[in-house]
C-alpha cells in the first residue's frame, strides 16, 4: 500500500512536492489543500481532489503524511503546531533563531495527538545541518564554514522590488572563490561577511527612473546589502524574463579539522549542492522525510523530530539487505 | 561517567583511535589488546594497561565499547562475530562484496550476546555510503559516481613491493579531473575504469636492477594496474622517505539527478574528503560510532547495525537542544 501524501499550500514548494511524489513508487498524492477557492487552482496530477484548507479535518483518514508548504515568517509557526495534533506532518521551517521555540510548540502538539512531526526539513536547514552534525561528530576539533550560492535570494529580490522606480529584480548570492579556496586549504581563516559572499542584482526600472539613486539605495540598504560588495545591472524586462527566470541555488558546508596526538594532521570535509531549482530540491528532501515520518508513526515513535533524530535507512524505499548490498 | 573504550589491535588504526579518544571529553581509553607480547608494545596514553588478546574476557567489565582494529581480509571476518558475543563492538570491514555475509554473522552473535555491533564504519564504507544513501533518497532518479584520491593505496604499494628487484614503493590513486568535471556538469557520462582514475608509482629498486622490466611488470599487472594509465617514477629511498611518508587519501561521492514533472531540472550533490591521514580519519569516524553503540546498548537496541541504521544525534556529544540551537 502506498504512503498517502497530502499537500497543504500549492505554490512553488507544493508543486515541487507533487512532482517528487511521481518519482517515488511507494507514494501517492491523496489531496491538495489551498486557502484559495479550490475551483481556481489547477494541479498537475490527474484525478486528485483539491479542497479548501478549512475542510482539512474531514479528510484526515485519507492522509498518512501532510506536507505543510508554507512560509517560515507567519505560516509555519501557527500551522505546524495546529496540524501536528491531527496529522503526521513535515515542514521546512527555516528561521534558524526560532527553531528551539518552534520545536517545543510542535513537540507538544504532536505528542498530544500521537503523531510524528519533522520540522526544518530541506537543504539549509536540512542537508546542510546533517553535514554539519556528521562533520562535528568526526572532527570535534575544527571549524565550520557555510557558503551559499550561486543562487537566487527571494528575500533580497523582494527588497529591491520595494524601491521606488523598480519594476522587477533578481538578486544572486555568490560565494567569493578566494574565501572558499582558503577554507579548502585547511588554513581556518577568519572571514567577515563581506569576504565570504558578493551580491549581484539585475534590476528593471521605470522609464526615466533615476538609476544612480536606485543603485545607491540598493548597495547601502542595511541588513540586506550594506555589509556586502554589491553589483547592480540595469536590464530590460525582456532580458530578465529570458535570462533570470530560474530559481537556482546551492552552496557548501565545509568543516576543516585536525586529528593526531598533537593535532598535527589536517582534514577537510566538504558537502556541496548545485541546484537548478531551490523549491524542487527542497520538495525532494521533504518527500524523503515524509517516508520516515510514516514509518516512525507505525513504530509509535511520536513527537517532534529533526533530521538529527532520523536514521538514514528510514528515508529510502529499499530493504536493509538492498541498502547493504548496493549503497554501503 | 566516561564511555570506556577498548582497542583491539595496535597498528596505525589503533593508534588513530587512541588519539581520537583524547579529543572526545566523554570518552576514555580503558585498555589495549595486542596479539604481540604486551611488554614489547608502547602506547601514547599514560597509565593505560596493555594486555594480550588471549586475556580479553578477563577485562570484559572494564570496557563499554571494543574497537576492533584488524584487517578485512582475514582478521575481521573471524574477530567481529567472535567478540560481538561479549562486547559492544565497532569494525571497519571494507570488503564491499562480503558485507552481507559479515553482517549476518555479526548480527547472530551480537543478538545472542545482547550487544550492539556496528560494522563497516569509516569513510568508504562509512561516510561515502551515508552520502550515497541520502543522495539516493532525495534524488531517486539519478546516477552515483565515486572517485578516490588523490591518495595512497596500501594494496597497490604492496603489490609493487613484491616485484623482483623492488625495495620499496608508494602508489597514488588520482581521479581524472576531466571525468570529475563531466560528472559535476550533470551530464551523467558513462566512464570506464581508465577514464576515472590514473595511478602514479614511486619505486625504489636494487642497485643495477632492470628498470624497464620492472616498469613493464607494474603497468601490465592484472587487476592492479593493467586497466589504468600508470606512471612509474624510479626514485631513491631517501626521496621516498622524505616526500612520500604520509598516508593521505580522500575522494568524492557525487550524485547527479533530476526533478520536476518532466524530469527537466538537474541537481548535483557532492561530498568530498581531503584527508592528510587515512587511518586517523577512519579512527575518528570509529570513535563517533562507538558513542552511538554505547547509547544504543543502553536502550537495549541490540544486534548488528551499519551507518544507515543510526540517527546522527547518537554520534554527537551534545544534547538535542544544543544540536538544534547550534547545528540545525
Amino acid at each position: 500500500m502506498s504512503i498517502r501524501i497530502g499537500i497543504l499550500g500549492y505554490g512553488n514548494l507544493g508543486r515541487g512536492v507533487e512532482c517528487a511524489i511521481k518519482q517515488n513508487s511507494d507514494m501517492e498524492l491523496s489531496c491538495v489543500f489551498t486557502r484559495r477557492d479550490p475551483s481556481l487552482v489547477t494541479i498537475l496530477t490527474d484525478g486528485v481532489n483539491i479542497y479548501n484548507t478549512n475542510d482539512i479535518l474531514k479528510h484526515k483518514e485519507e492522509i498518512d503524511v501532510l506536507i505543510i508548504c508554507g512560509g517560515s515568517a507567519t505560516d509555519l509557526p501557527a500551522m505546524t503546531p495546529k496540524y501536528a495534533k491531527d496529522f503526521n506532518v513535515i515542514d521546512s521551517f527555516d528561521t534558524h533563531a526560532n527553531i528551539p521555540q518552534h520545536f517545543a510548540n510542535v513537540d507538544a502538539a504532536a505528542s498530544e495527538g500521537k503523531h510524528v512531526a519533522i520540522i526544518s526539513v530541506g537543504w539549509d536547514p536540512g542537508m546542510f545541518s546533517l553535514n554539519r552534525a556528521y562533520a562535528n561528530a568526526i572532527l570535534p576539533d575544527g571549524k565550520d564554514y557555510t557558503f551559499w550560492g550561486k543562487g537566487v535570494s527571494q528575500g533580497h529580490s523582494d527588497a529591491i522590488r520595494r524601491i521606488d522606480g523598480v519594476l522587477d529584480a533578481r538578486q544572486y548570492t555568490i560565494p567569493v572563490e578566494a574565501a572558499v579556496e582558503a577554507v579548502r586549504s585547511g588554513s581556518n581563516p577568519e572571514l567577515s561577511t563581506r569576504e565570504k559572499h558578493t551580491r549581484e542584482c539585475f534590476v528593471v526600472v521605470e522609464e526615466g527612473a533615476d538609476k544612480a539613486r536606485i543603485e545607491k539605495e540598493i548597495v547601502t540598504m542595511p541588513n540586506y546589502f550594506s555589509d556586502y560588495d554589491t553589483t547592480v545591472h540595469f536590464i530590460s524586462q525582456e532580458e530578465l524574463d529570458r535570462d533570470h527566470k530560474g530559481i537556482p541555488h546551492g552552496g557548501m558546508v565545509i568543516r576543516s579539522g585536525v586529528s593526531g596526538w598533537s593535532k598535527e594532521t589536517k582534514h577537510v570535509i566538504e558537502y556541496k549542492l548545485t541546484l537548478e531549482s531551490n523549491p524542487e530540491f527542497t520538495s525532494s528532501v521533504l518527500i524523503a522525510y515524509a517516508r520516515a515520518a510514516y514509518r516512525m508513526s507505525k513504530e509509535e515513535n511520536y513527537g517532534c523530530k529533526t533530521v538529527f533524530d532520523i536514521a538514514p535507512a528510514y528515508l529510502l524505499n529499499m530493504t536493509g539487505d538492498e541498502m547493504r548490498a548496493h549503497l554501503l
